[in-house]
């Protein structure tokens, strides 16, 4: 049985945002993403695969399309395929998500 | 955009534990499970796709093939392609799950 327990595996750095995976497969992949006040994930997109993140701690600024909304934990947002999309730590704490993609992206 | 708050969202039932679907496409599908203390999703496996639980609240018991364990909020199990599992509120608490799913089943 494979399973993982967040709280143990998340890092932050000083350089920039860290991902860690916790799974994959052809089909998907799921990892957290730990950002220190400040850090961002810059403005991209996924063609063909759609993303979901959940907020497991921390506040975030949610760049989707032309829209920007700030979320608290507890909350999940769905990027469709071809979507662009950002996250910015907007809070005074780590801010940490859950990240699922499906599927996989080729490159 | 498209978001959920979990809080707002999960639901219990006497009657049997409650699936409350978040996003789904094609690719994917994302929902909540939410168990009253007892209450099981009996062991069933799905050919072709993965799926993923993590634990947002409560404990609960997971046969994953020929194995059994307890984990707690903060854990999140994969389940391969056509692996057989079952999870189990084993706790005196509500268990709330994120169920992930690539691809979604085609029944």
């Amino acid at each position: 049985m494979e399973w993982r327990e967040i709280n143990l595996l998340k890092k932050f750095s000083d350089e920039k945002f860290q991902k860690i995976n916790l799974f994959e497969s052809e089909r998907m992949f799921c990892d957290i993403y730990c950002f220190k006040p400040g850090q961002e994930q810059k403005i991209h997109k996924h063609e063909g695969s759609d993303k979901i993140y959940y907020i497991l701690e921390g506040q975030g600024r949610f760049k989707v399309g032309s829209e920007e909304k700030e979320f608290q934990a507890g909350t999940s947002i769905w990027i469709p395929p071809g979507v662009e999309h950002g996250v910015k730590n907007s809070g005074s704490d780590p801010l940490v998500t859950l990240v699922f993609m499906a599927p996989k992206p080729l490159h």
